[in-house]
């Protein structure tokens, strides 16, 4: 699955060194240029190669993104948004060169609206920062996508995660943004009401264009309350197709889980064995009830009448905190956990997301074509969602193993567009599954989002190679 | 509060004869140029003059639209979407003259998936049609803007409405639409998937932009199991402030209603004389409570607890159906029932939404403000969102009337913005609101909207007129 030949802006090394120049006039030590930064702002946990940028610039305000943006839209010199850097599919990788802008400096909580129930923060303040500052005002952000996340990349790559089912996605979560557009101007999506019918959606436009459209500098987001009560469970199927259905008829009967997740039998074992647990090595569905005391227990009972009729064995409730963590705390190992599945290997991580109907099957199958392929691939999903991923442990250093994988990995986007699906649920497009999204929208949706690409960035400076090719563009 | 002026594509009676003959000959009957129809067809239920079409045309596939699409592109014409024509800011209007396109006989369900809990229709279906069709496979589709409006039109008008305070809006109910661009190529902007983080957010582009951007010509809709019990209560309060109060701490404490909706005295008066009610003339809170029949029960004694707590007086449970269908429909009535507060005369509908803390601040400056102009002004609200609506009793046969009400609109859209509220939360902008849009969101959000605007349409024949103006745009 080679990375679909983008037409980039020429990498001009002149005129790079004009722009670093400027900027280390500038921002002084806040522009660096040294080898082992730049190759951390160019890291990718996948298996694409590491593009690192030519600079990396930290920023204090959107005055000062402002200008890293006209200094580069001048020089026509690429800039690329940084978070913390735990994208999975090359998000941050310069193909092009260019300036990386990373925003861990601006991290100040900006307000905090009781009342309203929302927040305006500046892009580097990271999810669990944000929950940390919430607490004593008996709020909390709800998006969690594992990785303690910065909420400008959660944004930019219209992050999800385990609590979407009940909560959201950051599609739902962001209220609105301030953002830099490619000639340095600042836009603003929104208002803090909670919602709106004026005009087009620029809040939703912006969130999930991975940096190719603006670079957000600020953003509005809902938050909720403290649930009174939370517990969780687990519970263990015979099969995945019992713990699917029993996901489906969860949903049906509105029982509201704040989580749900499905963990197939080779997860269980890796968990098992990473965090010290005894859970029975089958399809287990692990679950989070957020609500009052009563209706936790409402909600759990339902539940186990559901999960019985479906076969349901081997439940375990954790009403503790302490034990609630530690089964949550294992879900959130899970990446590491599989590392242990073949010891001094890392695993290539893949996410997609189809109708929950079609879930079963299509895990099923993907069960087969790894075992097929030789591949070892334990599966975890937001099932709720019909969403999930494989984590392929490979051995990087064989190439015909990392073919393998790919190999998988192009079935499998293949397997979740012939099921209506999509080819990433959560991990986004970046340069990793560029080649499918002409496959999954048809050529008429990509011609539109290259429209809207050329109208906001006609020089193709903001993170290019990523999403759409604009090289290859012709008019709508 | 002038229409802003908009730059035009000139109304050319010859290119519009010449599209109208070829419309005729493909379309036959299903092409109408009769002056009651064109005038039904340019109806507007809003201060604004009605500027009707100069044909109406009924396809009955996406093909046909298409069609229509490309013989209007040619010619110049602009095309005008029609739904049930229920919209409120002159979204149908055709100030440069063009074609409606009257979508109500696409009115199919094209699948409903139980499992997944999602549906296919045609634009033409309305909510209603929907729910009855829904009915005996136990799900239903949750957004009510009152009106039985057609799917398509709600979600070109990002529709709300009484159940978005649990439910959200049409932004958040689409999860996919296939719509005609402007050079009558089809898009398809996703798939069944409940989630996906590929590619720009081309669903939440187009719903929304009032047709001014495609075509829907079909839609694929996130459904909700209908709830084991419902019950309403109505509630009266001492004051605005407390009714919003209480409301502000419903969702604080994660009580997941249903509705909540804020009718203040004067709504209340009318109400009661229009549904024959005998409900207390003070600030009113009407809810419905959806879940388990315990969930259901400890939900109203929460609320109970919270109302008490806050002065409220004259308590009103409604468990049965009939006593709830009457409560709901005098709720629904309210349009109707304030024309009783001036028998002979109609009522101008206007809607804000800002923050909910600054609700009750804003209703009462509401009412002071209709007091100094010596309007009538019920205010009826969806207040768990902020947004409320105004609906002025005006005579339009005096044109003094009609200014002072104009009057109050321009006062009341820049109060929304003070508040870092929206114009508007659900009515939408068209051309009644026009003027407001870069006062909320700034002149770049403008530039960025047209470029938008231009990359899609670059003719200018989507709904000309409406939302941005395409005439005095530069480059982005």
């Amino acid at each position: 699955m080679p990375i679909p030949h983008f037409a980039l802006p020429p990498h001009d090394p002149e005129a790079v060194a004009g722009a670093v120049a400027r900027l280390r006039e500038s921002f002084g030590e806040r522009c660096q240029t040294g080898a082992s930064i730049r190759e951390q702002h160019g890291h990718t946990t996948t298996w694409l190669p590491s593009q690192p940028p030519d600079a990396v610039v930290f920023p204090r305000t959107t005055e000062e993104v402002q200008q890293i943006v006209r200094i580069c839209a001048e020089a026509r010199v690429p800039v690329i948004g940084f978070g913390t850097g735990t994208s999975l599919e090359g998000h941050v990788n310069a193909p092009a060169g260019g300036i990386s802008v990373d925003f861990h400096e601006m991290n100040r909580v900006l307000a905090v609206h009781v009342d309203d129930m929302d927040c305006t923060v500046e892009p580097g303040v990271t999810r669990k920062e944000l929950n940390t500052h919430l607490r004593d005002r008996g709020l909390f952000f709800p998006v969690d996508p594992g990785a303690d996340a910065s909420l400008g990349g959660m944004a930019a790559t219209r992050a999800s995660g385990t609590n979407a089912v009940r909560y959201g996605t950051m599609r739902d979560a962001v209220l609105s943004l301030k953002a830099v557009l490619a000639n340095g101007e600042v836009v603003s999506t929104g208002r803090r009401a909670r919602k709106s019918a004026a005009g087009y959606d620029l809040t939703r436009l912006i969130v999930g264009s991975e940096g190719t459209l603006a670079l957000i500098t600020e953003l509005t987001l809902r938050l909720h309350g403290i649930p009174e009560a939370v517990s969780a469970a687990a519970c263990s199927f015979p099969t995945l197709a019992a713990a699917a259905e029993t996901a489906i008829a969860v949903l049906q009967y509105g029982i509201p889980v704040a989580r749900m997740e499905l963990l197939d039998a080779l997860t269980v074992r890796a968990v098992n064995a990473y965090s010290k647990l005894t859970l029975p090595e089958r399809p287990l569905l692990l679950l989070e009830f957020h609500g009052s005391e009563a209706g936790v227990a409402e909600q759990a009972e339902a539940f186990g009448v559901i999960a019985h009729d479906h076969g349901a064995e081997g439940f375990e409730w954790a009403v503790r905190a302490e034990d609630r963590n530690r089964l949550w705390q294992a879900r959130h190992d899970t990446y590491w956990a599989t590392h242990g599945l073949r010891p001094g290997v890392k695993s290539m991580s893949t996410d997609i997301c189809v109708p929950i109907s079609a879930l079963a099957e299509c895990v099923t199958a993907a069960q087969a074509k790894a075992a097929e392929l030789g591949l070892l691939a334990p599966v975890v999903g937001h099932v709720g969602d019909g969403n999930f991923h494989v984590l392929l442990p490979v051995d990087t250093a064989h190439p015909d193993e990392v073919r393998q994988a790919e190999t998988f990995i192009c079935w499998l986007n293949d397997l979740a567009i012939a099921h209506d699906g999509t080819c990433t649920g959560e991990h986004g497009i970046a340069q990793g599954k560029a080649g499918y999204l002409a496959r999954e929208f048809g050529a008429e949706a990509l011609t539109v989002m290259r429209a809207v690409k050329r109208a906001l960035d006609p020089a193709n400076i903001l993170n290019p190679g990523k999403i759409v090719d604009l090289g290859n563009a012709g008019p709508v």
